[in-house]
C-alpha cells in the first residue's frame, strides 16, 4: 500500500503517497491546508513539533520545518519564537461553502430555429488555424505586449479596405477601433456618449432588449421607437427626445427590412440638425441573396455614424473579434473606454484576422456560406410553401432569419408553447416587441444554423400549428 | 492607356480600369460614392440618364441602372418616377474630415527599466500554435458558438487544478469566471461590487494609479492605504471605512514586498468582521526565486477573497486572458457583468490553453522563464554592484522588477529626466505614489523585457546618477 497515515492527534490523518511524481512537501502542504480548510484541524490547535511529525512521517525535519514555514507565511499556521506551532484563527474560516446548484438543464430540442446563430459547422478551421500559425510565426515582439488598445496597425488597416470595398463605407485605419464582437462595441460607444452628456437612446421596436440592460449599466434611458416595412419612423424618432439610436438598417433585426432609401435620408438629416449619433449595427451585412449587399449608412454620414462589425456571423461567435468604425469626435472616448475596459483585444487573432483577409480566403469563405445560406433559405421556402401554403415569410433578402406572419388570431405563444412540447424550438415576436403594444402573431425564423434536412423535418414537425 | 475618363458635366470625372479584376459596376458605384462624398458631384445634382452614361462608359445601361438602384438604396441618389435622378441633399454631408494628427513620437529609448513588461521574445511561439491548432481541430460547434459567458468548462476545470496546485488556492471550476486579462478581472469585479451598494475601495500607495480610474468608472472612491515593509497598514485599511480592498499580497507592485504572515491574519480578521472583499491581484506570482510561491491569499479566505490572475506576466501581455477566481455570493455577478461586457472570452484561446497546461508545456515555460529572470535579476545585483555599489535593491524576491533606494536628498525627478537624455527610461517611485506624501527617493527597476547585455549597459548609462 503506498498511501502513508500519519495520526496527527485523533482525527488528523495527512496522506502522503511516495509513489507519485508529486514531491513529498508539496503533498504534506496541501494536505495541512486541506485539513485546516476542512476543520479537521481547528483554530488555535497544537500542531506536533516538526521532529515528531518528520519520525512519524519518515521526512526529514528539514523538510517538515520549510512546510511549516511556507503554511506560516501564507497565513495559515502561527509561531511565536520558544512555543508551539499552531492553527491560526481565522484560517479556519476558510472551509469551502456550497457551490450554486447548477440550473436544471432545459429539455434538448431537435430542431431549433433560435434566430442569430450562423452555420457553426461551417466555420473555416483549417484556414483559421493557418491563419494563426502565420500570427504565432510573424508577430514581433512588440506585438505581443500591450499595444495600443484600439487595435493593431496592420488588421487596422486591412479592415478599413475592406469595409470600403464591401460596406461603401468611409473608413480610414485610424478611424477603426478593434473590440470583442458587436456587445463591448455597443458598451464602448454608449459609455463614450454617455460621458458627453446623451442621457436617452431610442433603439428600434421591435428589436433586441438587450439594449436596455446596456443602456441602463451606462446610465442611459432606451427608448424604445416603432418600425414599420421601411425601417425606423423617423419623424417618431425626432418626437423621441433621444440624441442617439441603434439602428440595424442593412437587415433589421428581428422583422429583417432594410431601411428605406428616404428613410436613410431622414435619419441623416435629423442627426444633422441635432448633432446627434446613429450607432450602425451591421450584424450580418455581408449574406444578401438578390444584389449586392446595401452600402453602411455610415457611408452616408460618417461623421455621424458609428458602425460596428463583427465576425460574428461570417466565421464564428467564439472569436470574440468586432470593430467600431467611429465618427472623428468620438474616436478618443471609444479607444479611452476601450483601455479601460481591457487594454485592448487579442493580438494574434488581430494578426490572424488581417491574414485571412488579405489572402482571399475570407472572400472565399464568405462566398461559400453565401451559398450555403442561400440554399437553407430556399429550403425554408419550400418545406413552408408545401405544408403550410398560407403562412407568408418576409425579410429574407439577406441574412440567415426571416419572419413568418401567422394567420389573424393565431396565439403566437401556444404554438410555441406547442412546438416546445415537440422539440422544436421557436420564437414569438413578441419576444422582441419592447412596448406593451400588441402586434400580429408572427414567428421569427432562425435558420442559419440548422442544414437542410433539419429544416425539412422541423417544419414538418409543426407545420400544423401555423 | 487601360483607364477610362468619362466626362460628367464639368468637373466630374469617373476612371474605370478594365485590365483590373474588380467588376465595373463596382468599380462605377465606388466611383460614384467617392464623386458625392468629395463634393465632386454636389447636392441636388442631376445625373446622366443611364442610357446616356451607359453610352458614354461603354458600358450596358442595365448595369448603370442597377448601379444607380444601389446608390439610391444606400441614399447617396434619389429618383422620383419620370423625374432626372439627383444627388441626394444630406449625402454631400458625408465629406470626409481631416483625422487627428498622430501624437509626435516619443524619443526611442536604447534600454526601458519600465516595470511590467515581461520578456516578449521568450514567448513559446511554437507550444502556443501547437495549442491553437490543437483547439481549431477539436473545439465542438457549441464551442464556436456564443457559449457559457463566464468561460469553456475544459478550461475552468484546468486552471482550477492549476491554481489549487500552483497558488494553494480554493479552486473549484465553478468559481472560476474567464476574463481577458487583470483589467477587465478588476472591473467586472468592482462593478460587481458597486452593485451591491459597495462605495469605497481601499487601494494600496504607492501603487497604480489606475485603480482610482476604474473605481471611478464603477461610481466608487477609491481610498490610498499606506504600506510598510510588512505590507499595507491594516488598521488604516479599517479605519478608512472601506468595504473592498485591491492588494498584490504576493509581491507588493510596485515596492515588491509580501505581505507579512500576521498581516494576513489580521486582513482575514477585517474581511469577515466588516464583511468586506478582498480582491487579489495575482499578477506575477509564479516568478519567485528564493523559495515556493507564497499561496494566495485567497486560499486562506476563499469567501472573503476574489483572486485575479493573467497569462499576461507568464505568457504574452497581448494574450489577453485571465480569471477571476470568485467568491461564491458575487459568483453570479460578476458572471453577468462579463455578459454584458462582452459575452465571454475567445473559445479558442481558452481551449489553447487548457491544452498547453494539460500537456506539460504550460510549466515548462514557467520554469524555463524563472531561470531567465533569476538571471537578469542576478545580472542587475552585479551591475549595481559594481557601479553602483551605494545603491540598496529591494522587493527582489519574486517577478521581475525591483526597487532601488537612492541616497537620501537625491532628486527622483531629476534622475529620471537626465537618464532620459541618456535615452535610458527610468521610473520613479513618485509615479506611484497616490496621496501627496513624500518619499524617500527610489526608482523602480524593471528588468522582465531586458537582455542581460541591455541591463548591464542601461546601468552603465546612469549609474553615476544614482
Amino acid at each position: 500500500m503506498p498511501v502513508e497515515w500519519a495520526g496527527l492527534g485523533p482525527e488528523l490523518l495527512l496522506a502522503l503517497d511516495r509513489s507519485r511524481g508529486e514531491p513529498l512537501r508539496a503533498q504534506l502542504e496541501r494536505e495541512l491546508r486541506e485539513a485546516i480548510r476542512s476543520g479537521r484541524l481547528a483554530a488555535g490547535e497544537r500542531l506536533p513539533s516538526s521532529r515528531a511529525l518528520a519520525a512519524e512521517l519518515g521526512l526529514s525535519r528539514g523538510l517538515v520545518l520549510e512546510c511549516y514555514g511556507q503554511l506560516q507565511a501564507e497565513g495559515f499556521l502561527t509561531s511565536r519564537s520558544g512555543s508551539a506551532t499552531r492553527v491560526a484563527v481565522n484560517a479556519a474560516a476558510a472551509s469551502v461553502r456550497p457551490m450554486r446548484a447548477a440550473a436544471a438543464a432545459e429539455p434538448r430540442l431537435t430542431v431549433d430555429f433560435l434566430a442569430g446563430v450562423p452555420d457553426l459547422t461551417s466555420f473555416p478551421r483549417r484556414d483559421w488555424a493557418w491563419a494563426l500559425r502565420e500570427a504565432c510565426r510573424d508577430a514581433t515582439p512588440s506585438e505581443l505586449g500591450y499595444g495600443d488598445p484600439g487595435g493593431l496597425e496592420s488588421l487596422r488597416g486591412v479592415l478599413a479596405g475592406y469595409l470600403r470595398r464591401v460596406r461603401g463605407a468611409v473608413a480610414e485605419p485610424e478611424r477603426v477601433v478593434l473590440c470583442s464582437g458587436f456587445a463591448q462595441g455597443i458598451n464602448l460607444v454608449l459609455h463614450s456618449l454617455a460621458e458627453s452628456g446623451i442621457q436617452r437612446v431610442a433603439i428600434e421596436d421591435p428589436g433586441d432588449d438587450e439594449y436596455q440592460v446596456i443602456c441602463g449599466r451606462a446610465g442611459m434611458e432606451a427608448v424604445p421607437v416603432a418600425i414599420d416595412e421601411r425601417g425606423i419612423d423617423v419623424d417618431a424618432l425626432a418626437a423621441s427626445g433621444a440624441r442617439a439610436v441603434i439602428l440595424t438598417p442593412t437587415h433589421q433585426f428581428p422583422t429583417g427590412t432594410a431601411l428605406a432609401s428616404e428613410r436613410r435620408q431622414a435619419l441623416v438629416r435629423w442627426a444633422n440638425e441635432q448633432e446627434a449619433t446613429i450607432v450602425e449595427d451591421d450584424y450580418d451585412a455581408e449574406f444578401r441573396y438578390d444584389r449586392d449587399p446595401v452600402g453602411a449608412l455610415q457611408g452616408l454620414a460618417p461623421e455621424r455614424v458609428a458602425l460596428i462589425g463583427t465576425v460574428s456571423k461570417s466565421l464564428a461567435p467564439s472569436l470574440r473579434l468586432g470593430w467600431v468604425l467611429c465618427p472623428v469626435r468620438l474616436l478618443e472616448a471609444v479607444t479611452e473606454e476601450k483601455r479601460i475596459s481591457d487594454r485592448g483585444s487579442p493580438g494574434l487573432e488581430q494578426l490572424a484576422l488581417a491574414r485571412l483577409i488579405e489572402s482571399g480566403r475570407f472572400d472565399r469563405h464568405l462566398r461559400h456560406m453565401r451559398r450555403v445560406y442561400a440554399s437553407r433559405r430556399d429550403t425554408l421556402l419550400d418545406a413552408l410553401r408545401e405544408r403550410a401554403p398560407a403562412v407568408a415569410l418576409h425579410g429574407l433578402a439577406a441574412g440567415f432569419h426571416a419572419v413568418a406572419q401567422l394567420s389573424d388570431g393565431a396565439d403566437e405563444e401556444a404554438v410555441v408553447a406547442e412546438a416546445r412540447s415537440r422539440s422544436v424550438g421557436l420564437y414569438g415576436m413578441g419576444m422582441y416587441r419592447l412596448s406593451a403594444r400588441e402586434g400580429p402573431p408572427q414567428l421569427v425564423l432562425g435558420f442559419g444554423n440548422l442544414t437542410e434536412p433539419a429544416i425539412e423535418r422541423g417544419i414538418a414537425a409543426i407545420a400544423d400549428l401555423l
